[in-house]
């Protein structure tokens, strides 16, 4: 094959990762909508996106497969491969955890906007991390990468602070502990959702530099 | 390089693969133990198992590159070396799910000894699930990793069981809740880590079939 098809098939690449980038922001938003509205119509949509997602990763590894084999691409083009088979997995399994958050609010029976929880300020974080990451991914914009790296910080923190604001809710209401349990797993999802995101903006600096922030 | 040095480094991959099942063993085994004993020195223990499977990982990974780039592998040992690469990112994802236990554990005031929860019995169930998935890659035995995802609901079944039993002593004592959500969170990596050992076994299945059971 020549060069230029080379070429092609990376952007054949990028295109589709915005694709699977832009299906986990959809999946994320369904859910956490559901979440906040109770709307079952919402919990379907995220299910349905999750399976679009496992689709496009098979697609996505599928061309790295092919690419490694028929080129032997070197240096920067095969770090660029294998980061890039490296953030479908990452992509993939946030599609799974916005998945599980769409199932659990089939359960949770409290009525969220009734509480002062801090579960829509955490999803609107995780969902700006995972689009920066991808944005920084096809960009090859190592600051954007780098300050994906850093909100976790942000997700980290309103993850203690909701788990704070559960365990004051049932001290004064024992009877709320399933909802509060069941909220726990959502907020733990979206914090995961976070550190997958890191991940993916992880990867976009060992793909533009050869070094891994983490030292993997 | 000549057929025989393939064979020799799909040799290596399977001995390192064994060396990094027997490391996520271990994690789980220390940070289960940690949990149930207290014992900080096991703690340690568990990090530091964490680690050697982050560098085993990497290891591995390179070795994977260098056979799909070198040898452009088809057919089945094509499978087995996507497969391998599917495996660590799963078994990598174990040892941080150790770690996490191991670090919670320091928090966790509740002697869990005094208690009902079935931990332990779901420690035990998980541990089993990660040898064998490792055992079924290495002995290419797809009755052995059928199992493996047949023992996945015994525990998932565990996790709901806790969950229960976990509510039910926040009913009857209000300030068990912070033990009872770190707990929650601790029950939650274990049925991650049933997760994880279950796509371990689905992928030996594709390696072995060319099918994954998933449809992957």
């Amino acid at each position: 094959m020549p060069r230029t098809r080379f070429e092609e098939q990376l952007k054949l690449l990028h295109t589709t990762l915005i694709q699977l980038g832009a299906l986990c922001e959809d999946a994320i938003n369904a859910a956490a909508k559901a979440l906040l509205t109770g709307d079952q119509a919402l919990v379907k949509k995220a299910m349905e996106a999750e399976q679009e997602i496992d689709r496009l990763e098979s697609e996505i590894e599928a061309l790295c497969f092919k690419l490694l084999l028929h080129q032997q691409p070197v240096a920067s083009d095969l770090r660029e491969i294998s980061a890039a088979l490296k953030m479908i997995s990452d992509l993939e399994r946030i599609g799974d955890q916005a998945a599980d958050i769409a199932e659990l609010t089939e359960h949770i029976n409290i009525p969220l906007d009734s509480t002062n929880l801090h579960i829509a300020d955490m999803t609107k974080a995780v969902i700006k991390m995972v689009t920066e990451s991808i944005d920084a991914f096809v960009r090859k914009d190592i600051d954007l990468a780098r300050k994906v790296m850093a909100d976790d910080d942000v997700v980290d923190t309103l993850f203690d602070q909701i788990k704070g604001e559960l365990e004051t809710m049932v001290k004064s209401d024992a009877a709320s502990i399933s909802g509060a349990l069941d909220l726990l797993m959502v907020v733990k999802y979206l914090e995961r959702i976070g550190d997958h995101a890191t991940n993916v903006a992880e990867w976009v600096e060992y793909s533009i530099t050869g070094v891994h922030p983490e030292g993997n």
